[in-house]
């Protein structure tokens, strides 16, 4: 794909040590050797923290730019590696880090430096959406449907990170770094989709809905800032239900501009890729950052009126009185066997989620997903 | 607005001859006065060629940046004053010229510095999409639903450039700038939505599709790029059927990223604010141009295969047998007691667009649109 970028040229690529061949010069094993390069800008797509992060740190400190798609990277050493790209003049890029060839983040930043961003968030998981969508569109069994998406491709041999809404909250942190200046680093709300199951898509269905797993962060009017991760029950008309398949849908909404969406490809090679070398040419143009101020650590307020939702809820009989208050403003929808379903009345994020915890610590199975009337 | 962006400062507001208020000294009624002053960035918003484009060669003359929301201005003399901010070191951005607060053209122009686009396109006009909407959702007649579009200052009191599609045709045209170089100046089609009519939602809704306005050019396998204007009938399930009111849909596809879609405000006074004020800070940033290299002016070539499409047809019955070899592959969908409906097999859309011309000319009434499967 480089070669369609005549002005860049790849001088190395560092592999695992003792994986480099040695009849090609450019594949080298060791990060010495690209210490002691002159390029001036590296490429970081290893994954994970270690030892990326230390890999990272050194090329700075060595005077080369950086440019990553590693999210749990940006998420957990962004604001040290933000200072340290400030205080050595140096770019440091990481548009493919969320919602992959859709360039959420570089537009998020370019609005917020002349607009109020009010929230940001959308479908940020491809494994997840192709499981939710092949569940419903097929009726798969959420274990076919994994198998299914490892089988493409899209799922990590180790899912828990997609499934659990791991990797959608680091997207979310990113959100919050360029929108907000924050990044949260606690109490935020997360909820994947392991306890769904094929009969929730059925009883959405007969309502209008179908199911999606969304990541939203915003503004709250009590100062704070607003995180979470967390199913949502959209109505088929709705754009997050036109969301097939692996594609990401990321949005934003400004106090001028309104609300912005953006749908693509959030994952694979050549998409991702494609973020990457959006992000060189802007190095070239002499981007150096995607934070607009200084990033704070801190926490996050779901019990704000801005979280304040309805929800839907699956939980087994025999457990059904572990609903308690939450239980007395809930519409029962469908009773099987064995289950209830439910649509409860307005409660915030926090409380779902803390609700959804206790049950669980009893034993109860419950499934719960944002209700969008 | 701009209090919100402190390292900018308006120094002068050009207001018609006689209308500048003498209690306001940033008001001045007189071109002089602009091109005498010491700004370094002019915003053009009069819209309009005559004499919006002299002013603007003056600024540039006088060394002064330009940043313009007129797309009949860049249609028509883009390439000159592209020439001629290259000569003098300027800017010259249009961002808000083409899909209002969605930046499709900045995002274009950075993706294609790093890849091939191959398509780009949408729904690109506001007033339209409204008509069609309130149509569609609430059976209004068009002049009912063209009114209600006029008195929410949707559409200008003289809303021909917008019905007739020449509107959205000037913005396809900024899209082929930006993303192959070429101003299309000759061999378009363009077909607008005054010739429809309630009855033509009514049959499309049996068949499960609305009606959308779009602007579509692409690269064609032979070497030239296609460029139209035309209806389309898409199914209730395509993100252009979720596009209501006055929203905009803007797409591009590249080799790498894939389809990309932007969907956000079209139009309005905030919106297309929030444009030109992200003009204002790429401008700061240092950005120059949103061309990547010279345009040509041309002409399209719609009779390539890309632009082979089925059409959906009404025409009077009366008038039936003109559509001669169009009707040999046609599928007759709906008899009414003047007119008939079918859907056409394949043909390309100059093809068809030249047949509605001849059918028109020898009095029939024709409805037509692009027809989705």
């Amino acid at each position: 794909m480089l070669a369609s970028c005549p002005e860049h040229q790849i001088d190395q690529i560092l592999v695992r040590q003792g994986h480099a061949d040695t009849q090609k010069d450019y594949m080298v094993d060791s990060i010495e050797d690209v210490l002691d390069s002159d390029s001036q800008l590296v490429i970081e797509c290893m994954g994970g923290i270690d030892p990326a992060f230390e890999y990272v740190r050194m090329c700075m400190e060595a005077g080369k730019s950086i440019i990553t798609a590693n999210k749990a990277l940006v998420a957990s050493h962004g604001i040290e590696l933000e200072a340290l790209a400030r205080r050595k003049g140096l770019s440091f890029l990481f548009s493919a880090a969320c919602g992959g060839a859709i360039p959420i983040l570089q537009n998020l930043f370019l609005a917020r430096q002349t607009d109020q961003i009010l929230w940001a968030g959308g479908i940020l998981n491809g494994t997840t959406n192709y499981i939710l969508d092949a569940m419903d569109k097929r009726s798969l069994s959420f274990e076919q449907a994994l198998t299914e998406a490892q089988n493409l491709g899209y799922a990590e041999s180790d899912p828990t990170a997609d499934i659990t809404g791991l990797d959608t909250l680091r997207k979310v942190q990113l959100l919050d770094m360029v929108a907000f200046n924050l990044l949260p680093e606690s109490s935020f709300d997360m909820e994947g989709i392991q306890h769904i199951k094929t009969d929730d898509f059925e009883v959405a269905k007969k309502l209008g809905y179908t199911i999606r797993l969304v990541g939203r962060t915003g503004l709250a009017q009590n100062g704070g800032v607003y995180a979470y991760v967390e199913p949502i029950l959209c109505s088929w008309s709705s754009q997050y239900a036109g969301v097939g398949t692996n594609l990401n849908l990321a949005q934003y909404k400004g106090e001028n501009c309104g609300v912005m969406t953006l749908c693509g490809q959030g994952a694979g090679r050549y998409p991702t890729a494609s973020a990457v070398l959006r992000d060189v040419s802007s190095v070239s143009s002499g981007q150096k950052s995607m934070l607009e101020g200084s990033c704070t650590k801190g926490a996050v307020t779901n019990d704000a009126i801005e979280c304040l939702k309805r929800y839907f809820i699956r939980i087994d009989n025999a457990y059904f009185e572990l609903l308690g208050s939450v239980l007395r403003t809930s519409n029962v929808i469908e009773r099987k066997e064995n289950e209830v379903y439910l649509v409860a009345g307005e409660m915030n994020v926090k409380e779902m989620h803390e609700n959804a915890r206790n049950m669980r610590a009893q034993g109860a199975r419950v499934f719960f997903a944002e209700y969008e009337d």
